[in-house]
């Protein structure tokens, strides 16, 4: 029936859940919930322009399949994971007189997840609900591990709850009316698993990176390897109190290059784990902990991908180095003057490091200023 | 050190805690907390009432020990379980820097304990949170058990979480400043207890009620054995998937009424617990199932708490016989036609019933009206 390509399981006991992935699974999605999740009604979040993209898909094949469902559509863009927003959504599935046992779907890229998944896991204390990443971002990452949430004024994500979903659908064909920019942003969370403790994976991925982009057989594979990592780090520490922290690779550096462009078009979130991911291999590399010669690798590859590589990659000008380390330490808790970074003894062998000093961090900035 | 009259303890396996009641916890709290969770910041969440009632004290016991807090205060009333002040509670946890493993403190009656539980669940992802019940209600309900949550336009407590607090804290004085009228309402939730299966409480009660209410050694005693009731239930139905539901004895023709009267001064929740308990108990009769005496029974013992026990007792005009069965229908889920009821064949008999037939239930309640 429906084409599954890949099937990863996140092994998390009574929380546990599969990861189907396929070239058109949401032609098959109503088959497939009709199966698994018999006798329920569905409230399908989305934002507007996976709506115009991707829901009439997914409509027909819940009609199809004889569901019965509601649409929920909020706006495109990370200022929708708002208080406003949630609220919005959680409203409408109840109006929607959804009940405790019916469940929500995620149709859409990692804001849509967050907010959708947070709205399901306070909506009645608790709805179930379904994963339906539509960005690569999305798929290989933010619909895996069940971290959800909205932003606060306060900072990014800073409100939300651990909901694990009960089951991810990723449809590769969705990728298809997805802008390159995003595609190229979505991929350096791809690079960044390779990155962290896989060194055969960013090697296949140099040897396969026209095919992923292109759309061939590549694609799938290298989403279920990421899925299959990350599950594998959910699984070990669901909560993240320790080793999971190491998917933040890049991401101290590429949040605060995020905060200092308003997150705004300027720099997508994928964009400033590229700049943060080279600038952790090079800082690391000046500390001494890893060989010169990988920054240089991993910026060629990320460059050939059409990420952008370095500060002065960034189109503007850029914030003070103060402003800049401000965001860092807001980002990482400071404890007694050091600072938490993800470093790295070279490709595929990242940690994380608690004692970082601030003034060599400093200084390794102004250096990296255009 | 601390006066502890009774301790119970809650065993929910990781999610364990213990309820410690005793007559003056507050002046106590800073020390009881800084042993319990060292090193931890708090942010007490209380409303303007309890903020003059009984914040100075837990203030000074807390500079006493030493410990650093923030206090947010929210107005009082069931109107402050919203969006707006959950926004209001949040944001003011996060302006405080309150780090994931700090405590919030939720100081009031269930109001408080409702909303505070909540944020507490959803700032950055999850914290934990200490319950210091004020009010008569909250100290034998709703700070025990773990949901939290607030109102939706769709109906009372319809978003929310389930999370359990890391301690519980009933100070008996707290309910020295308690007017009589609320201490009443929080009453109707004991007897509850004694209906619901244990005859014997329920006979203690009509033996010590007066005792009860003028603060002697049975206020404590009668509020502990409420917790340790409360607690057998919620251990044995953490989720109300089955037995937890016997909780809501009075309460479906309870909050049909409190919704009738639109949640205002007219009808304290706990008054509409009562009627509804005598509700319960004549209908039951009615329908066969219990003896004709003991809806009397129980109509005296409340009445002479000073609560009400009839539809006439409710000050104002009641809404039509079809606009209460909405309510009720509402109210509990129906299925195929037929309406879900906690009902008894007699004091301390109360049972789950799936089936009542709705006609039954009208014909009831217009021969119950004034
Ligand atoms: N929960 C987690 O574990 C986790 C992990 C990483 C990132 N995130 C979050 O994910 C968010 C970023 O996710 P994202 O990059 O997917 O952003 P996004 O959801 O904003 O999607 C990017 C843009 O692409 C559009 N789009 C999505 N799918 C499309 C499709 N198939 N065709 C055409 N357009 C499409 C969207 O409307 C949006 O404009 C951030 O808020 C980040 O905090 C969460
Ligand atoms: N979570 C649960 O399991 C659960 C169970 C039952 C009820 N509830 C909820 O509890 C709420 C009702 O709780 P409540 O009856 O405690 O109401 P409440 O919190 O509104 O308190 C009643 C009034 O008494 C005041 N007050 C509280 N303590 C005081 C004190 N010591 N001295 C002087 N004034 C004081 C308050 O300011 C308020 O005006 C409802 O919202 C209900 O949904 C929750
Ligand atoms: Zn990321
Ligand atoms: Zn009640």
């Amino acid at each position: 029936m429906a084409a599954i390509s890949h099937k990863v399981h996140v092994a998390l006991g009574e929380r546990a859940y599969d990861i189907l992935i396929g070239p058109d699974l949401l032609d098959h999605a109503g088959a497939i919930l009709a199966e698994r999740f018999p006798g329920r009604r569905f409230g399908v979040v989305t934002d507007i322009e996976v709506e115009k993209a991707q829901l009439p898909r997914l409509r027909r094949s819940f009609e199809k399949a004889g569901l019965g469902f509601s649409v929920i559509t909020v706006p495109s863009g990370e200022s929708t994971k708002s208080w406003q927003h949630l609220q919005t959504v959680v409203e409408g599935l109840l109006a929607a007189k959804l009940e405790r046992n019916d469940l929500v779907i995620a149709l859409g890229g990692g804001v849509i997840g967050d907010i959708a998944g947070f709205a399901a896991s306070i909506t009645r204390r608790g709805m179930d609900f379904v994963q339906m990443p539509t960005t690569l971002l999305a798929q290989v990452d933010s619909s895996v591990g069940g971290k959800t949430g909205i932003n606060s004024p306060h900072g990014k994500n800073l409100v939300g709850a651990f909901h694990q979903p009960k089951l991810v659908l990723a449809d590769l064909s969705t990728l298809d009316t997805l802008s390159q920019r995003q595609f190229a942003a979505g991929y350096a969370e791809v690079v960044k698993y390779g990155l962290i403790d896989s060194p055969d994976f960013f090697e296949w991925l140099e040897a396969h990176q026209a095919e992923i982009f292109s759309g061939g057989p590549a694609r799938g594979e290298a989403i279920a390897r990421c899925c299959a990592h990350k599950a594998r780090v959910v699984i070990e520490d669901e909560k993240e109190t320790g080793v999971r922290a190491l998917l933040n690779l890049g991401h101290t550096f590429g949040h605060a290059l995020e905060k200092d462009t308003g997150y705004s078009d300027r720099l997508l979130h994928g964009e400033g784990v590229s700049i943060g991911m080279v600038l952790a291999h090079t800082f690391s590399a000046r500390q001494g902990f890893a060989p010169g010669q990988d920054a240089g690798r991993i910026a060629a590859h990320l460059h050939k991908s059409g990420l952008p590589t370095t500060l002065a990659d960034i189109p503007g000008t850029l914030g003070s180095t103060d402003t800049l380390m401000h965001a860092i330490a807001q980002d990482k808790k400071v404890s007694r003057g050091a600072l938490t970074f993800i470093l790295t003894r070279g490709i595929g062998k990242a940690f994380i490091e608690k004692n970082v000093d601030p003034d060599a961090v400093r200084t390794f900035i102004e250096d990296m200023r255009p």
